[in-house]
């Protein structure tokens, strides 16, 4: 049996771009090892969701991990709340919310409180409490943006949001969608009755008044989920696993799948990350852990920015530090992929297929010479995220027989 | 966000031909337009359904368009009808029907009444009634061939056949097969005891009795269904849609789907059709419509016919009539593809897999240089027909993420 390790280049996936001739970021690159890992292995393209699906990177991991967005995925709720770096344990049930301003008569005035920009960490502090056994947590996030995780038995998620979505009314106040959320919705409206107290009184805001600044004086929910209680990533597949990650989105679906989350010196999830000290982890990793999953964020950024050099360099800088992995093809199996595209071009994910790569010793491979996504669509080799893990599981030594 | 243009050749796929030593009517064609939106695009092959199925085109338009057949198609009878250019609703109950001739003791002496090739129509519009609130409309097909559309409130089409399929013995009764069946039988009963006596009397009948032919002086119904009652297209997709077809049955799927039909001088569904002044409607549309589905029927003709070198002259003017688009690729998404393949060496639908292009500006692509089942078939793009619209969508710009 090998090891594995699975490298997901977070929005690898690109179009072609002026600044390379109408080449993608990953075909401009200079990749030597990428391209010798596929041309001494295999190489095709994935579908993280189905085609043409423009995934997120949580329906993806998910997918790709091996657990069915179709199945799982609760609403952006908890994914966003883990990616403010909240613990989110199964069962939880998370909100996106807002910071806003209401009037003296509760109207809202402001859903995002000016775009207030500091001590959104304060108030978000102000508003831990226990409410009935429920816990409350709160953070805060970019601007007015924030996410609520409440925690406690017999919580729903069948609640509706409190956010008014227009200016001149008062927030909603929340209310069960059948007869289990009841208690849901009675807490929360205490908790969010009890929170407007807090906010109106607190330091920051009354600063904020003073300066003519509308006060984050309410908060706004919408989008409840329920953190899915995914089957153990060691249960599902017999693998201790671990992983390596600088965003905490991919740290938190880790958590719930019951993986060990590894610190990395220098790993920030973004394009300064120290690339070699994770490939070094990862290959530390190996040595304890049946499976590393690691995420690299960088190529993302890029993508996100619409800035090609960027994601070529930071493709650049991935390859080379491949060079700092230190275990034989006869050890372990390494695949890299991307969870998605995020062309330059459109600054945002899209739904066009992303190459893959296995690479292990005595692979059945397709001698392909270059890892890049023109390439990998002239194979035949065509993955849709499900197909990952039961692919992987196989070039390790470790599927089970389906059958006789 | 772009629109999108979806242009399916009928039968497009075919298998090698000795005439064109072994070359599929689409190698052998000269098509330098669609080699040019191919290798500027990306080209894979298509499974309408999944691979090996036989597509009909009823299965595969609604696959395409992302109506599972698997939930949506109720068997031949709407289809059928839809296809004789009968107007069938979503809870309209439809049959494939025969004229046949009975004796006088009512026994089955000819299931197709001599194959009836004139006043079939006569005798369908006499058929015309309603009884006991539910409407009844026949139209001929060729031959003995008919279809009964029925139209009313709480019909079922949980009932039997009438057609003995034997000759020497009576047409059946129809029977319910559940009890909210039972109306529909029992009308269905009146029908056709009341048709009898018509198509018994009729004209028609009496000058075939005169000249020794048999009556057709019964209707022998099968294969029931009821028309599906598909999600508007446009509240699936949020796209205002149109379609160009010349063949009734397609112009029934889009009009279920709630679709514009748009005509076109000279269109004929046939071998003759006018092609440049279709696609002159098409690159109109789109400058109205989000969303254009073109059918063009003459590939399949002949490809049913047996005759590849009418199916390469069909393609050529096809390929020529592309000349006649005018969007640019900033402007739409263009998808070519077929929905079935009609070898001429099979005269039928086969389970081939049929080549699909996409060209629009910014496309990752695949370079292939020509535009045929071989070159796709070398391709890594591999899709089924549920993955053509969310592939288009994502093309489009129009596509929701899922997730974060």
């Amino acid at each position: 049996m090998k090891n594995i390790l699975l490298v997901i280049l977070d929005g690898l996936g690109d179009r072609p771009n002026k600044e390379f001739d109408n080449m993608t970021s990953l075909q401009a690159s200079f990749r030597p090892n990428m391209n010798h890992l596929v041309s001494e292995g295999l190489g095709g393209i994935l579908f993280p969701i189905t085609p043409g699906i423009r995934a997120g990177s949580d329906t993806s991991h998910l997918s790709i991990l091996g657990y069915n967005p179709v199945e799982v995925y609760t609403g952006r709720g908890p994914f966003e709340a883990m990616g403010l770096g909240m613990d989110v344990k199964p069962g939880d049930i998370a909100f996106r919310a807002n910071f806003a301003t209401i009037d003296e008569n509760g109207i809202v005035t402001d859903r995002r409180a000016g775009r207030i920009n500091s001590g959104t960490d304060k108030l978000a502090s102000a508003l831990r409490m226990n409410i009935d056994g429920v816990d409350f947590f709160v953070k805060e996030g970019v601007e007015h943006r924030a996410a609520l995780v409440i925690r406690g038995d017999n919580l729903s998620d069948r609640v509706t949001d409190t956010d008014p979505h227009d200016l001149g009314r008062k927030p909603e106040i929340v209310k069960a969608l059948d007869n289990e959320a009841a208690f849901s919705a009675s807490v929360l409206n205490k908790f969010l009755a009890e929170a407007q107290k807090i906010l109106g009184d607190h330091d920051v805001n009354l600063e904020r008044i003073k300066n003519g600044l509308p006060p984050a004086n309410v908060l706004l929910l919408r989008g409840p989920g329920k953190a899915p209680n995914l089957q153990p990533f060691h249960e599902k597949y017999n693998m201790k696993a671990a992983a390596i990650s600088g965003i905490p989105m991919i740290s938190g679906i880790a958590k719930l799948a019951g993986m060990d989350l590894l610190k990395v010196e220098g790993a920030t999830g973004s394009l300064d990350s120290n690339f070699k000290n994770k490939f070094k982890a990862a290959s530390r990793a190996l040595k304890i852990y049946d499976f590393v999953l690691m995420n690299i964020k960088a190529t993302d950024v890029a993508g996100h920015d619409g800035k090609p050099i960027e994601k070529k360099k930071a493709i650049e800088s991935i390859d080379a530090a491949l060079s700092d992995l230190d275990f034989k093809p006869e050890e372990a199996v390494i695949c890299i992929t991307g969870d998605h595209s995020t062309p330059c071009s459109v600054k945002d994910h899209s739904g066009d297929p992303v190459p893959i790569l296995f690479n292990t010793s005595g692979i059945l491979g397709n001698h392909i010479r270059f890892f890049d996504e023109v390439s990998c669509l002239k194979t035949g080799l065509n993955l849709r995220g499900l197909d990952v893990m039961p692919y992987l599981l196989q070039l390790s030594d470790r599927a089970e027989k389906y059958g006789a």
